[in-house]
């Protein structure tokens, strides 16, 4: 029904944001997702903000091919920036892992994932019908991955469904207390068993250095709006041979009283899954995301500086990894559970404190833990921060 | 390898499209896409580019229930304005149409779909597993849908499979023709049968008004990039109930070893699934799509014009249903072809001249056929472009 009034439409007008002008933004999830600070980039953006406007000059019917503008040169492109040999940009991390997921696997397969990825590695194992197995963890503090265990689970998996798992799963940089898995551990496991490995690099591709093939990975995917300075939804998947051959199928079907058929579309990706303005901006960012990946060390030399002063005001402890390996952190914070305990605000106070100094990115009503990312502050805008914390325990 | 150099990658930078602001664009596939002319919009869209823009005030990990921005709004508002019950936001049309054939129907089930459909129907079906069964159509000149077949498809189905097609599938106007194809006549003969049916409103929602109840749609799908106004990938999954709970289901996977749950994520939709820019694209359209479906008879009397005077200029014939009901249409131009075999460039003599005259979005090469769009062109634009045709032919 069509009766909208524009008095009531107004709600959709004039609506804008301003969280990153006016603050100093620790959301976990934002920090690696924040366009190029660069007039070029936005204009880039909103030339191509129409819907298809990236279709002009396609000759073929495939955006991975498409010459003006250069999205083909961007696909080989980022293949070689995570050393990988096939790529395609896919909307978004979950689309990647679950195309993924889905090509290599059955319903009713078994896949080994770690037990601390992201949700949507579990959802998109559940939409694929799979049954998974997860690699233990080490619980509190460390959270650390058990590869020992893997080739008992895998024994397991052979045993109780009387065939390998059809994918070892690893999650590059666990999404809750960044850490940072061990690629190269899990992938020698997996192939010692010829089960292919796929890592996700959704807090890594984009942010660090990484390459697929040193790391022995089969597959990877990647986000692009977590971690790759890119509007949002996008992703890349990636795959080697012969992996890449499975993932990457073209279509086989044919119309039964029409006989159609669509050879050149691959299957996975529905043909062109990512057309318009959110490529153009990957494109645009990409010289960017080349230049501040080699600075990674930085990045990790600030998160460890910030977990350690944050740490020396008592009553604030850092899980994970220590020394941290990036920027994502989680802490316990019981000092600022017994203040909010006391205080008017209760479990508020610290988002409502913090929003008052131009601090934002926590989570509103909790004081119990603390999860944040160091990602792309100055050391400045740090020191303030751990100032601004110093404060509020000590007042 | 990350040792791209800086000269390399300026090709990346200055990117600038400017189709739109030079050119007459006719192009089917984007003219419906092309966002408000509106500063408002591309304020907001510029305030919302970073990543996961949406999600600063994210309380419950579901993007549709988000209410600043007011995303929750939106999808209810969205499920008015089609006239259904549920409606998500998912990265494109093709994503709708996978997501719904794969909550509904089983690997080696049958689904019916129209023989114009587009091919993303085909890749949804054959990457979920599914067999087709075409409905024919009447093939030139009109391209009807063949209706009366329905019966009989549905009887063979049965006999040959054991079971009724898991769902009926009408494009409700097709991508090649721009035929406007009967919905209530085809979800009639599907509800007699009680089989679910699907109504892809790729083209008809954003331009048209399209009311899902009226028309019998069980599901909906939209394109919000092709007909909303919106950037790319943009689309909307609708279903009424009982299919609604089917499609939406929640998550229900649980870790064998962390005993971790998502039970408020839904599977189909792998969580929340167009965070970010492309949403507050599509809110900050849907002011003026909701008023310029109200002008849909405009937009037809335009087309009827168009194809009119371009016929009555010599051997160019509209294929499809005539009178038209739609922007898109496809003339068969043997007088074109004619030309290009004298013409010293060949098939591209039709889309250089064009250029030469600043219209834009016929196929370069092609001269056999011509597929156009001339949505939110105004009369003169139409006026002046049946010149250009005339002085081509006659000259």
């Amino acid at each position: 029904m069509n009766d909208f009034k524009k008095s009531y439409l107004k709600k959709y007008k004039h609506i804008r944001r301003k969280i990153e002008e006016n603050f100093i933004n620790l959301h976990p999830i934002q920090a690696g997702g924040r366009i190029p600070n660069d007039p070029d980039v936005l204009e880039t953006i909103i030339d191509y903000i129409d819907g298809y406007s990236t279709c002009d000059f396609c000759l073929t019917g495939r955006l991975n091919e498409i010459g003006t503008p250069p999205i083909c040169d961007l696909h080989s492109d980022l293949a070689k920036f995570c050393d990988m040999d096939e790529v395609r940009l896919v909307p978004g991390c979950r689309q990647a892992q679950f195309s993924a997921i889905h090509a290599l696997a059955e319903p009713g397969d078994t896949i080994i994932v770690d037990s601390l990825a992201h949700y949507t590695t579990y959802l998109s194992a559940e939409r694929a019908g799979l049954k998974i197995v997860e690699i233990p963890n080490s619980g509190k503090p460390d959270y650390s991955i058990e590869y020992d265990s893997l080739n008992d689970l895998i024994s397991e998996v052979k045993q109780n469904t009387k065939k390998p798992p059809k994918l070892i799963f690893l999650t590059h940089i666990g999404y809750n207390y960044g850490n940072l898995n061990d690629a190269k551990k899990t992938s020698k496991i997996a192939h010692d068993y010829d089960i292919p490995f796929l890592l996700n690099g959704a807090y890594s591709i984009g942010r660090m250095p990484v390459s697929g093939k040193n790391l022995g990975a089969d597959i990877m995917t990647a986000s692009l709006h977590k971690s790759f300075a890119s509007p949002a939804p996008s992703g890349l998947l990636l795959a080697n041979e012969p992996h890449a051959g499975t993932i990457f199928k073209n279509s086989k079907i044919t119309g039964n009283w029409s006989d159609r058929s669509f050879n050149n579309k691959e299957i996975e990706i529905l043909g062109c899954t990512l057309p318009g303005v959110i490529t153009m901006g990957v494109m645009a960012a990409f010289p960017y995301v080349v230049e501040r990946v080699k600075y990674w060390d930085k990045e990790v030399k600030k998160a460890r500086f910030f977990s350690k002063e944050l740490e020396n005001l008592g009553g604030l402890y850092q899980m994970g990894q220590k020394p941290h390996n990036h920027d994502i952190m989680k802490f316990e914070s019981p000092v600022l559970y017994e203040i909010s305990k006391k205080h008017p605000r209760k479990g508020f106070f610290l988002y409502e404190e913090l929003k008052d100094k131009k601090i934002w990115g926590v989570q509103p009503g909790i004081t119990k833990s603390l999860k944040l990312s160091t990602y792309g502050q100055s050391l400045e805008n740090l020191k303030y921060i751990i100032e601004v914390f110093s404060d509020l325990i000590n007042s």
